[in-house]
């Protein structure tokens, strides 16, 4: 039994007015209110975005990783940020009981260094398949991604350790490359890699309505091709409830009639 | 841009007490309704299973054929009973102006004389990958998938009048066949060949609840392993938004904020 689908809660990020004005005040109520939701949901992993934070990252990150793991035993964590040493900062406090941290995330253009960011610090790095903009087909995707493999193995990681990002596409503007998309995910998959994404970025600009219902069937789909996990919404029921089927369809977690409770 | 996904609105069953109450005193109501909800829905094809009607079955078939193609404008059906000759008498009323009719169904060992019914009727026949049971690996599906195609195309069909129907099995009791199935749904759509199936037999047994999540969840599984077709009930709303959904992502079907509407 292959393991079970990774869900990356995305809901802790600076772009949140809540979120943000927490972080600024390091207020930890909003932050652990989010965590907790996202936790009860079936998150496995929480991302941490905290922006750029130039000036301010690398405190901000230390608080923010040991806030989340004080109080919700150990969770494993991703942490996001444009500032690398804001990452090194929460990795420097983070506890390993339960996963390495995620750093997310290098590409094969400006963000190479996460690679060896992470190779440095022992953890996981998510690598989008892109160097500028969108790779015109899987070729260069599958390119970008043996670059970036070869600079992890090279500085001692394991190939697991580099979870892969397809780029998931709005379909609004670039329908026909959906197909793309999941047949690169299926050859990540077949090649025994860890993969990842933002996935809901496929509903971008669709109806509020229309979201969970096209995230929802875009989530067992990528399963069913071989994703190993996903930066969304755990919030969302809908989708939870398509990942946590397709994880039993799958014959990643045993069914029961409690399924969706557990 | 491939074909749109085929759904088979499975309502008009004997099975029901409605519908077989209807039958007996060919009173058209109770079926008429049952099409119009499934045509509305988003069925493409409207099953009609007389069961096994014996004595009545030619003159019961005829009656419904006429009955729903009078009055839905020709609705393409899929006629279903174990009496050969009500099948027969079914065509022979049938109109084609919106697609052959459908025989369902055959296999590769009783009822392997429903593919010379097809072939003799120019009509589509869905053929069951089994002959005794379920089949114990892909190979043996293969097996038959091969015997069947042999015995239609000998018969002067072409390939794409067999809709190959992999056996769906409940997950309670087969949760590690599903990905079996899930393959071979690849394997015919690599070979080109039409598939269709029961799909909801996945979720047989599970609390009512839970089998909208698990179809819908399942059907864009196998739409994107290349499913062309699934008898199912189009009533069940979750399950035709996963595969308008599905439709989208595969682009078989150009997205408008509509979609769902349409």
């Amino acid at each position: 039994m292959a393991g079970k689908f990774i869900v990356i809660g995305e809901r802790i990020h600076c772009i949140s007015p809540v979120i943000r004005a927490a972080m600024e005040t390091k207020d930890p109520e909003p932050i652990l209110k989010r965590a907790k939701e996202q936790i009860d949901a079936g998150a496995a992993y929480l991302d941490v975005n905290i922006g750029p934070a130039e000036k301010t990252g690398e405190d901000l990150m230390k608080w923010a990783v040991k806030l989340l793991q004080d109080n919700f035993d150990n969770v494993p964590l991703c942490l996001d940020t444009a500032n690398k040493k804001a990452i090194e900062a929460g990795i420097s406090v983070y506890n390993r009981a339960r996963g390495k941290p995620i750093v997310n995330s290098a590409d094969a253009g400006d963000r190479i260094g996460y690679i060896d960011l992470a190779a440095a610090n022992d953890a996981i790095v998510i690598a989008l398949c892109s160097k500028e903009g969108v790779p015109s087909d899987n070729d260069e995707r599958m390119g970008y991604c043996q670059e970036m493999l070869e600079r992890g193995m090279g500085q001692g990681m394991e190939a697991e350790d580099l979870w892969f990002d397809p780029l998931f596409l709005v379909i609004k503007g670039m329908q026909d490359k959906q197909k793309d998309v999941l047949d690169f995910i299926k050859q990540l998959s077949d090649m025994g890699f860890n993969s990842t994404g933002g996935l809901s970025n496929v509903s971008n600009m669709m109806p509020k309505h229309i979201r969970p219902i096209m995230d929802s069937t875009m989530i067992a789909m990528t399963i069913n091709q071989g994703l190993t996990s996903a930066i969304v919404n755990p919030c969302d029921l809908r989708l939870m409830e398509a990942v946590k089927s397709a994880d039993i369809i799958m014959n990643h977690s045993l069914y029961a009639d409690s399924y969706l409770e557990l």
